[in-house]
């Protein structure tokens, strides 16, 4: 099995402790699964310090041998109970944590409030936003598992051709799709950074099902087939010549790949393949004007331009209460990474960030055309890292 | 599609509502998914008001359209930025919250911290504990949901039996179970409530991979294929005459089946069918023993009893450290319900609980053998939810 290297390890932790030490803190908890995983090479149930300065110690709970096998760290320590938390601190010379951050995006109310009771005099600060910019610009070693699950994709988006039959439901296709990933290695789920925000393997919304607002932070969300759970695939049968927007996730080591591709059995009408079209030529229009050092937000404001110019803007990213401001993200350990390509988004671009675009137009009652790649930020402007044709794929 | 009947929702607020005024709250805020459709019938994202008394308000974010559809509940507030939540309250006249509970096991620090802020005068209580103690005792309506996801499970048991051949990876056989569930209609995650907790739509564990340890709250895991998830089906290729374990979960309307088989290509040595044997004989105690009014830790007491009389007891649920003490859990929106069927959790068995009963031996390097069924509690002890045949599966 691939562990993380070490190297990457040291360079993660050391860009970490400069951010510590520019915001006047003496360390860092970290427990979330992908943070946890970058900072350590482990989800092992585990509390991760991280101090502003010398060795990170692992205090692992659950299953110590397993974390002394996966992370490279020097300090992985058994830590059965987490109240011998502070007794393990003093054993390693810290017991003067006067500040400390947490991961208070996604830490339970519950685990901040032991912190507090633990260390009663420590200061704590949210470093949810430091860990997030850190993890934006991949390295050679993380991009190259990004590209082993575009690898993924491409078999899964290409192999479904041949199985989109007329009648078949969208959760027969979803399930190929899922047997596919699975079958190549995906590792079973794709993580999400937003409170309260779930995925499945993949989006496979036909016709109306693809203009169906949903409570995700997307453009199309799908109707599921329960409240429950609100998204995806459903038991809707795929008719001719309708769209069919397939949005496909896999995670190879737990870096995510995303990509979306727009199928029909026949043809589209041609209001559709004009704005199918008009997507692809906004993602050409992107990847020219995607340089190191252009702000996310004149991005998008070219994108929404190239849509308005083709008299498309209102249904650009969605329609109505349904359109997002954003046509883009960054994709890592988590499918929601920074940054966002969104006139909100105060960034520019830099080296070695990996972006999702997806230019896509939602009609109502009729669907969603579009496409989605993920791209390396190089000095040479975007390095496209999936390799699926750009076409919209005919049956 | 099918949404939850008014009168589910009503009855399950109504119970809250007591539990509120018996803990001296003005009202809860309800912000998980599970718990929010559990209350409102719908996860779009909102935050529901219960009051100690009077109509809930659901203030939704994103869909309003489609919570209006989903929730019967009467007040289905468009609330876009949830800055102007103190405003509804005093709309509805619920300006003097002086004390409210939160989900704080899962609660996001900074929403804890959002809550403290922007009501400043209220003092906050954890209710989780509650809520979880509620939603252990099912309603018809529920079990008739769960009845329909162990439908589910038991068609991917049986049809996977054609599946499984010598030199077929863990994860072929995953994705066919995967691709199984999602055409008869898994709504795509199980949902846990443990923190970190992650959850594919199956387990297979074929020789060793049963026997390693995971972070997991589970006397089985696997290796996955990579320390990003450390879990479940991985690239080991089937052998014949060792132990296959599958461990399948299906969720309808947000409900989850939760199912245990062995299987085996060929025949399993003496001692490990003997195991077999002695899981299936535990679980026929259990289910005799399991009568409204019994206490958890005594149904433990005598699994763990009988394991010892068969000279099994240090590989029953797992191994050394790896062992875990619980033979089973309740089951509804998450996998993760109470009761708890172990020696720590204090309670007694009530009528319409519905448990997991999953009594399993793991042997160093050989694999897990055991079964997993799923039970209502009747006034009658249990009546079995799961239909397939509870022998060792021979292929």
């Amino acid at each position: 099995m691939e562990t993380v290297p070490k190297e990457e390890i040291e360079k993660r932790i050391s860009r970490f402790q400069a951010q510590l030490v520019a915001g006047s803190l003496d360390g860092a908890f970290i427990l979330q699964n992908a943070d946890l995983f970058y900072f350590s090479g482990t989800i092992q149930t585990a509390v991760l310090f991280v101090p502003a300065k010398g060795d990170p110690i692992l205090m692992v709970q659950k299953n110590h041998e397993r974390a002394q096998l996966e992370s490279s760290l020097n300090h992985v320590i058994a830590v059965k109970n987490k109240n011998r938390i502070p007794q393990v601190l003093n054993d390693f010379k810290f017991d003067q944590i006067a500040a400390a951050g947490l991961e208070m995006d996604v830490l339970p109310t519950n685990l901040y409030l032991w912190f507090q009771q633990t260390l009663p005099s420590c200061r704590w600060a949210d470093i949810s936003g430091i860990i997030r910019k850190l993890r934006m610009r991949k390295t050679d070693y993380e991009i190259n598992q990004i590209e082993k699950a575009t690898a993924i994709l491409h078999t899964g988006l290409t192999q479904i051709k041949s199985v989109i039959r007329e009648g078949m439901t969208e959760l027969e296709i979803d399930g190929h799709l899922a047997m596919i990933a699975r079958r190549e290695g995906h590792m079973g789920t794709l993580r999400m950074r937003g409170w309260n925000q779930e995925m499945t393997y993949a989006h496979v919304l036909s016709g109306d099902s693809g203009s169906t607002v949903s409570l995700l932070n997307s453009p199309h969300g799908g109707t599921g087939n329960t409240p429950a759970m609100a998204q995806g695939a459903g038991f809707r049968r795929i008719k001719k010549n309708e769209p069919i927007g397939i949005d496909y996730g896999v995670a190879i080591n737990g870096y995510v790949g995303d990509q979306f591709r727009t199928y029909v059995i026949g043809d589209l009408s041609d209001p559709l393949k004009k704005a199918y079209a008009c997507a692809r030529d906004i993602l050409s229009l992107l990847t020219e004007k995607a340089q190191v050092g252009v702000r996310c937000a004149e991005l998008y404001a070219a994108a929404v331009a190239k849509a308005n110019e083709e008299g498309l803007g209102d249904f650009f990213m969605g329609y109505g209460a349904g359109q997002v401001k954003f046509i883009g993200h960054g994709i890592g350990l988590e499918i929601d990474e920074y940054p966002v390509i969104s006139p909100h988004f105060d960034a520019v671009l830099e080296k070695n960030m990996v972006l999702a675009l997806e230019p896509k137009f939602v009609f109502p009652q009729k669907g969603v055309v579009g496409l989605e790649d993920d791209y390396q930020v190089t000095s040479n402007g975007l390095r496209r890292l999936t390799r699926t044709d750009q076409d919209l794929i005919q049956i």
